[in-house]
C-alpha cells in the first residue's frame, strides 16, 4: 500500500444548520425523532441558486454534515458506550453513529418543508445549531429504503417519556412548549445517571434555559428562563 | 458570518474499496442496483479491530465514501445532466446524486455479508475499485427508513435490460457471466448516445475487456479478452 493512498482530502462547508439546540446536552440522538423546525443556510458565496434546481421535486433529504461540536483534543476511541445500552456496554465505534468518529461526519435525513432562495426550512433534524453541512442529497426510497434491514442492538426508536410542567413554570408561549416536548420526550439525560430521580438537568434550548428532572411518570419541567 | 465559520476540515480514508469496476464506465448508478460482491478493506494502521465490534449485528451499511474518479481540475458545476432524463434535460446538482459535487462525498448503502479481520465483505456497491472509504455507520431501520418518501424526477429504480452473449464469445466463467451480466443490465452508456443501436461501447470489468451494444432487444455482449 504506498503512502500516498493515505493522503487526506479537504473539505469546505457549503452551509450551516440553524437549530433549536445550541448545546450538545438536547440534542436529539437521531433524525426524524424530534419534529421541531429548523433551517440549513446555504453559503451564497460557494452554492449558485441553480444548484437547487429540482429540489422541489423532492421530499426529503441527506445531510452530511460536521461535527463540529466535540472538544478538538478528544481523541478517536475506537470503542463507544450507546445510551441505549445502559452507557454500560461497549461497542466498536463504526457498528453506532456516535459521533465521536474516525472521520466526525454525521448523517440525517430530514423532510423538506420549503425552499426560500438559499435557505432549507427543514423538519426532523439530528444537528447542533451552527453545524456545517458538507452535502445534501436527496432521498431516494428506490435505493435507500431497505425493507429488511436490521440493526440487532437498537432495533426500534428509543422509548418515549411523557412531559409535564410544574405548576411553578407558569403560562409559556405554545411554539416553546412543543419544542421543550419534543425535545426533552427523548430523555437526553446521559445513560449511566438515568437511575437517579432526583437530580436536577440544566439544558438551553432555543433562548430559554430549562430545569427538569425524571421520575418514573416521566419529564418534569421544573423552570424556564 | 465571520470568515473562520468558512474554514475547511481535513479527513483521512479510513480503508478503500476493492469492486469489479477499476473505471468509472459501468460502474452502477446507485447502491442496491448490482449484486456483485466487493470488499471494504479498512486501514489496519487506522482502525483498530475493536472499532468494529457489534458490527456482526448489523445487516446492512451505510458508506460514506470519497469520489476520487474524478478529474483534480473538473470545477463543480451548480447543475447537471442526470442519465435518466435522457442527458438533455439540467438539474442542481444537490437535487441529483451525481459525484461532481461541491464537496465530492459519496452515500452508499451495502448488504454485509462477512468480516474478516478489518475486510468486510459486502453485496450492493456502487463505487470504483479504490474508492477511499471515510466512515462506515450501520443503517438503522427506524431512522433511515422512510417510508413516505417521494422523488419526482427519479420515483423509481431504472429500467432493466435483457443482456445476451453473441455466439463468438464462447464458453465463460458462471461468476464472470454473473458479473457481466449484473453490470450490463443497468444500461452503462451515457444518456446522450443512448440513441445509436450500432455503437459499440468497450470496458474494463473485474479482469477482462468487454465489448457491447445495445439494442431494442437489450445488451448484447459481442467480445470478452
Amino acid at each position: 500500500m504506498s503512502q500516498d493512498r493515505r493522503e487526506g482530502f479537504e473539505l469546505a462547508p457549503i452551509g450551516w444548520v440553524r437549530s433549536p439546540w445550541p448545546e450538545k446536552f438536547g440534542v436529539p440522538r437521531q433524525s426524524g425523532l424530534a419534529q421541531s423546525e429548523a433551517r440549513i443556510e446555504l453559503d451564497p458565496q460557494r452554492i449558485p441558486r441553480e444548484a437547487l434546481r429540482g429540489l422541489e421535486q423532492v421530499s426529503h433529504l441527506w445531510l452530511v454534515s460536521w461535527f463540529h461540536g466535540l472538544r478538538e483534543a478528544e481523541p478517536f476511541r475506537p470503542t463507544v458506550r450507546p445510551p441505549r445500552l445502559g452507557g454500560s456496554q461497549r461497542l466498536g465505534v463504526l457498528a453506532t453513529r456516535s459521533p465521536h468518529r474516525p472521520n466526525p461526519i454525521g448523517l440525517s435525513v430530514v423532510r423538506l418543508l420549503a425552499i426560500d432562495d438559499r435557505t432549507l426550512r427543514v423538519r426532523g433534524i439530528d444537528l447542533l445549531d451552527g453545524t456545517p453541512v458538507l452535502d445534501i442529497k436527496p432521498y431516494l426510497p428506490w435505493a435507500d429504503v431497505v425493507a429488511d434491514a436490521t440493526c440487532e442492538w437498537a432495533d426500534a426508536a428509543p422509548r418515549e417519556l411523557e412531559v409535564r410542567f410544574a405548576a411553578q413554570v407558569g403560562a409559556i408561549d405554545e411554539a416553546l412548549r412543543a419544542a421543550i416536548v419534543d425535545t426533552l420526550r427523548w430523555d437526553p439525560r446521559p445513560a449511566h445517571q438515568r437511575g437517579d430521580a432526583s437530580r436536577e438537568y440544566g439544558m438551553r434550548l432555543l433562548e430559554v434555559d430549562l430545569r427538569f428532572r425524571v421520575d418514573e411518570r416521566g419529564v418534569e419541567v421544573l423552570a424556564i428562563r
